[in-house]
């Protein structure tokens, strides 16, 4: 290869590095942002009409969108109630591939919740992230996310990790 | 230096980073692979002949070799039993060192397993993984884990972090 | 661009990206070193005059100065305690923001502590790292934690995001 050819092929190569660590930065952002209370901020690392999928509870599976949905559950009483008791959602690193303006990530979450002085792991959670590139940054399309129940669908998730 | 000793500085430094986020990708894909049950591929992420050396219950250490091995304990009722239950299997962001062709991890791993509800940490472990270039990218050659029970051999095996 | 700066605008990306792998590294030597008991050296992970400000038990904030003062409360008992009875400091992967020679880390960090054969959540913290870089390599300048009670200096902590 001449100059011009390994200049622009080191170019990419530390591009698609910087984005790797750029989404790493975004998705270990989002604890810091619900676990405070500051829904809108949160909610802006999803695209607008971006969604966050997940189940819990009696639900079989929600989607909310973004901004609006979500800022409304992140300033809920539900949410606010963890934000007052003490919690940590906790992105454990994932596996991130990115392939040009688009990327995935696939991994863990927990919710820690303080109780009696000490903590426990309120949730556990398999997700899917699929990003997208935008002139502000890297920013979420799609959260999907079930908790380890052992069920079929949270499998599903996990096996997607056979694809990338 | 001249272009031609910038672009090969260049080409190295870039590939050093790149190996040092093809190794977290390639031990983050762990979890989910184990996790639902997908026995050949997580052994695959070792090489032919690598092994893990492991403690835990009555034992004091015991290497199972890739892939065989490592396939029957995956498909085993005990690992079964804990995919079914709903369970993580979490690597924390270990301190990774590249050195050529070969590099080394040392850090944390936990198993998150479901009950009543809630999930608690069923085994706590100090890893360190030796890995290899391959035509096919990154592998493990070897894994040493060791429990958190406050014992010399896992004191050692942190103690790692000291030579690297 | 002319080849002069590509290769300029390349060899400082190339460092930022670098910078913010050898912080992640730094980081998360910090836990094989205190669950170990290598007193001197995580007190070494600070700079001289550096300081670890923490909240926990009756206190409202301590701030120990590096080496001495952290060196000190690693060899002491109550942390000596925890190295015998096996214990993980986890440091959940933060953001880390570099700029030129100094760096900031926001995130999580857990106490992982044996008891009856499993291991619990003893601590849970919502860390600032403020890095510099030092002929040796990144160090610790500051670190401010304070444990995850719902109390407002826990969220001060997790807004500090939200500057980034």
């Amino acid at each position: 290869m001449d100059v011009e050819e390994r200049l622009a092929a080191l170019e990419a190569r530390v591009r698609a590095a910087e984005d790797h660590l750029a989404i790493l930065n975004l998705l270990n952002s989002y604890g810091p942002m619900v676990d405070s209370g500051s829904a809108e901020r949160a909610a802006q690392l999803w695209i607008e009409g971006g969604g966050y999928n997940f189940s819990g509870g009696t639900s079989q599976g929600t989607r909310l969108e973004a901004p609006d949905r979500l800022v409304a559950m992140y300033r809920g009483d539900g949410h606010m109630g963890l934000v007052k008791n003490g919690v940590s959602h906790l992105t454990a690193t994932p596996v991130i591939k990115v392939d040009g303006d688009e990327a995935t990530a696939l991994g863990y979450t927990f919710v820690i919740l303080r109780e009696d002085g000490r903590w426990f792991v309120f949730r556990a959670a398999i997700n899917e992230w699929k990003l997208v590139r935008t002139p502000g940054g890297w920013r979420i399309a799609e959260r999907f996310n079930r908790t380890l129940t052992g069920s079929d669908e949270s499998h599903q998730v996990m096996r997607r990790i056979l694809e990338q």
